[in-house]
């Protein structure tokens, strides 16, 4: 494993004066549309809706002085930024962040919302991370990379220890993968809390690089990725996360765009909560996989909220 | 007053084992489209998703054991019901819910997801009504009115001491009112903690008894109560809210449909939260409010996030 239990404990003593412990609940309709009794961890409850809170204030508060003088600079397109922005804000570390030109502009509202300094610039993420490496030269920032950093899983892995502790009984985890970090959290977390528990990974079927390589047993690149879940739209396995991924999920599945459409439905209708397309992932993930799950409990990660409004309206129209 | 700001920490004890604090959140968003320092209390993030979960908390944690046992009814569309079960789940009370025919399927599952007995009957609330209170006569059951008990106000109050606790700067709070409960839920919570800050009503156009009678010095009632936010879609006023209504609020404004469909819109897209019609009626009431509120710090209450999926699709396409 690229972190060990003592690391998501120091974790957790970062994050405490700054997170609440977000909540597990169950929804009946939720278990009578799948045959599972589903519990629902509110990432969403946090500051900028999102699990990326924990990961990105755990990030900064393990920066040394020095680096947080200088400031971080991060590409992104949403989530990652958000957390960054507010954590920074709290700290008060310098942010700034680099988004592609035609970017999301809520994503966008968000991040300079919490003061961060945005920067608009290339065509694509590819192309946003040049800018960022660039700001890292000219301006002496420190890169926060949203998945290949140790602390930024050991962030992520205190929502799996919360659900250890919270959950009576249970079966098993099902979370969304874009870069891993909340997988390998998981991963981390049962087998130092609940050895039995499995944990299952989900990718969208249009941007299945980890799960591709996780199936075929050798890393691969994805020329797109095309999903609507914008936090999962990764095209290639992560240095540090793919080891743990590759021996640590007890199953990988993908899912359709349709299949994540009609989980933000569900998961809209069953709890009243707003859900992003990556955030209701574990629930499609589980939902492919209710046989094999039927009569277990089983956590689910809403890990974020911040679906913007046109998109909204064609999932609920069932466009997506 | 009809309750004491005594009677508010006394509930507040009694809430403190069954609800979290909800968080006080600003938005940069808010602010530039209003011109106000917008304050949102996330009363969306309770059980139940609705501030209804202190009421009845609050009402059931106050009755004595030998009521308790005998289980209690309402009649209610939504999330008083659902406030009910979920509480009565908790402690072991039986609940019994009288909704009317064709009541939102939504909410109806909601409350039996939490456990209670769903009587459907009547044509309309105030047949529901009838229905409860044959069950009391009947089955000896124990009466919870969403309003017009002394627990009930106490419980909505705690929203505010949170408030008053939690803002560094307060100038107003502007809050929806249904039945009246949170409004002087506010003014007990901020005379006593923060005399200086003003409580503003807010009422929908098409349903608005009790602004009306505010502004008329005289109490009346409406033939009808047609509005989307069905959290306030009362007639009348009550006993035991209206003269602290009458004498407590610095002001009293109602808005049109459009302005709450509006303001669902504005809540979602700022803070990408989920949010009803009556959880953005006290954004909505800020808007109209914002040219006397300029500059000022002011708090709204997300006080319920249980819009179901069609009245989404209809605000978020511009219909409402």
């Amino acid at each position: 494993m690229p972190i060990r239990f003592e690391d998501v404990l120091a974790a957790r003593r970062c994050l405490a004066p700054h997170l609440p412990t977000t909540p597990l609940r169950s929804y009946r309709e939720l278990d009578e549309a799948t045959g599972v009794r589903v519990l629902v961890k509110h990432e969403n409850h946090l500051p900028t809706n999102a699990f990326k809170a924990r990961n990105t204030m755990s990030f900064l508060t393990a920066l040394p002085a020095e680096q947080r003088a200088r400031g971080v600079v991060a590409a992104t397109r949403g989530n990652h930024g958000a957390g960054l922005a507010w954590a920074g804000a709290r700290l008060g570390v310098p942010v700034t962040i680099c988004v592609p030109h035609g970017n999301n502009p809520e994503k966008n509202a968000a991040i300079r919302g919490h003061g961060a300094e945005l920067v608009e610039a290339g065509r694509d993420y590819d192309e946003a991370v040049t800018v960022a490496e660039r700001l890292v030269r000219e301006r002496g920032l420190v890169m926060a990379h949203s998945t290949n950093d140790a602390n930024v899983v050991a962030g992520a892995a205190t929502l799996s220890v919360e659900i250890c502790e919270q959950a009576e009984q249970l079966d098993a985890i099902v979370v969304a993968v874009g870069g891993g970090s909340q997988a390998v959290g998981a991963i981390v977390a049962t087998r130092a809390l609940r050895p039995g528990v499995r944990v299952y990974g989900v990718q969208a079927r249009n941007a299945s690089a980890i799960h591709d390589s996780w199936h075929g047993g050798a890393r691969v690149t994805t020329e797109r990725a095309d999903t609507f879940a914008d936090g999962l739209a990764t095209r290639a396995t992560y240095d540090l996360t793919w080891p743990a991924l590759r021996e640590g999920l007890a199953g990988f599945v993908a899912v359709t765009e349709a299949e994540l459409g009609a989980a933000v439905r569900l998961m809209i209708r069953a709890t009243h909560n707003l859900v992003e397309g990556a955030g209701a992932a574990g629930l499609a993930g589980l939902v492919q996989l209710r046989e094999q799950l039927a009569g277990q409990t089983v956590a689910v990660v809403l890990s974020g909220a911040n679906i913007d409004a046109p998109t909204l309206s064609r999932v609920l129209a069932g466009e997506l």
